[in-house]
């Protein structure tokens, strides 16, 4: 039983380093790519993932999504950890024959869910505008989504804050407004967060030996990843990266690679810890709780990290082989 | 070498401890209380506040101090915790002889610390207003004072989170604009947080042990903690009560029973997250990060409990004895 996906992706080096595990595994059904902007531009991420599309020769549909967040003013494109184009050293080439779905993300998004009621999960690794402008505009897709899991936040667990600002993820930094309307919503959302994705690592030697073993996807996936791992190595002494958006494709593949942790989740919109995202986890009824009626979502706190290498190792293999099944 | 303090404090039923502490402890010159609404309003705050003066013949001024928040609303006095009168089931009566000196709180502390320069420590135990206010009106203080030691907030070690919302304490709840000025002053600060003060307890058997030994102070103390220890039997189901107020005491008396961490602190103003407080602890420089060139403060994250309550019960005893060396 494959699962089918929509992938909202800022590409991005680790989101396309998701794609291709979507791809590669035969548990998904990538049945579409949504871009939103973030690490890079819209017009960027846009290209590149039809770049991924013509190279890799993806049936998934890809529509191009908005350009800004909903209220804050935008951060702007990261481009010394993503480089000027958004794939590092690699210049994605304009496309020949892929072209984008003539709709925005959030009208595909809604449309897909509808014409598949419960069959669609959304995975959703960038900033959370798309998500928040489908659910502004059809409020009832809420009960057609079959989960949302999301490649975002920091909730303190096992060390980890935030990585732009000292308690804010990049994704949800880059618009609270939409993620809190994401992860108040009314339906089932899964988050990764740093608390786990920085607790595994792509090593410079995984990484060589995914060069050497998995063909052309290996080969891609080690040249789109070295402009990262400088930024990796000068910025935080790292000898490889995390595992920041392949995470969520893990939890989709083989949830039981995570714990999970259940309460509300809310996100600080604005002040010094704008971006930052908090759970409540305690049954406590408390004097002023504007929490206590939401939702209880799940957050990621533990991860088998060598079942999730392992995991990323052997779908991009067998996909580089012709093996992969699908 | 006795440490002279002026107490900011919102009395309450723990604040009556700790006021009485400071009053008990050799080490201590309580020059000063001022009062703050908070616990209870400030009429019977500072009504209480006389009546300790009167009862136990304590030589510190008493200043009356602000109503209300800089900004929000006011949350309203907590009834359920200390009654409505601020001391439980103990109404205290009108005082005979003992009056609020002329000035507001905010203006003794100047006064004070401008006729004492480096020779007075600020404890302040309620919401933080008539510091902020007392920063607003003179700046310069921030070299006058020799330590501001703060009972409030919580910064999620050991498990504590919140006690009125999921993630604010009260004191910081009550104000969160006048605890960012003040946590973010230019002066050097200690946070006694929910971090600590919850891992401490005085229990029943504990208090019941003080009122035996320590004459007519420990019957005070006994009774007036009865109603306190309702609520927290009702609400938490606990035999005892958490030791707040009198912490921010046994940390100037001796500093070494708690384990500090260096930072700057911040205070979310609003969302709902108004009123947690934040430490940024790591080295680590951000893309976004405003909290860099903030003073670092200290924030308590350990605590030695049983010598604290033990400082606390050795410290009463011998005050109700006459033989505290004062």
């Amino acid at each position: 039983m494959r699962q089918k996906i929509i992938l909202d992706t800022d590409p991005g080096i680790d989101d396309a380093m998701a794609i291709l595990f979507a791809e590669a595994h035969p548990n998904i059904d990538l049945v579409g790519i949504t871009t939103v902007y973030g690490n890079t531009t819209i017009d960027n991420g846009t290209r590149n993932a039809l770049y991924l599309k013509e190279k890799f020769q993806l049936n998934a549909d890809v529509a191009k999504g908005t350009d800004k967040p909903l209220v804050r003013p935008p951060v702007g494109a990261t481009v010394v950890v993503h480089g000027e184009t958004g794939f590092g050293d690699c210049h994605a080439s304009e496309p020949q024959q892929a072209t984008a779905d003539p709709r925005p993300a959030y009208q595909y998004i809604i449309d897909m869910l509808k014409a598949n009621p419960g069959e669609i999960t959304l995975v959703a690794v960038g900033p959370l505008t798309n998500l928040a402008l489908a659910l502004e505009a059809a409020p009832e897709i809420t009960s057609l989504v079959k989960e949302v899991v999301i490649m975002g936040g920091a909730f303190g667990e096992n060390g980890h804050r935030g990585n732009v600002t000292p308690y804010a993820e990049a994704n949800i930094h880059d618009d609270p407004h939409a993620a809190d309307k994401v992860l108040t919503a009314d339906w089932p959302a899964v988050v990764i967060g740093l608390d786990v994705t920085e607790e595994s690592m792509f090593s410079s030697a995984y990484l060589d030996a995914l060069k050497a073993d998995a063909g052309h996807v290996g080969e891609f996936i080690w040249d789109v990843s070295r402009y990262y791992l400088r930024f990796y190595a000068q910025k935080l002494g790292m000898d490889g990266c995390h595992v920041h958006d392949p995470s969520a494709i893990a939890y989709v593949i083989d949830p039981t690679l995570f714990t999970l942790r259940k309460g509300p989740v809310r996100v600080i919109s604005d002040g010094p810890a704008e971006g930052m995202t908090l759970q409540k986890y305690d049954g406590r009824r408390y004097m002023t709780d504007d929490w206590q009626d939401n939702r209880s979502q799940h957050v990621g706190v533990q991860v088998n990290s060598d079942a999730l290498l392992a995991l990323y190792r052997e779908a991009i293999i067998n996909y580089s082989q012709g093996t992969s099944g699908k």
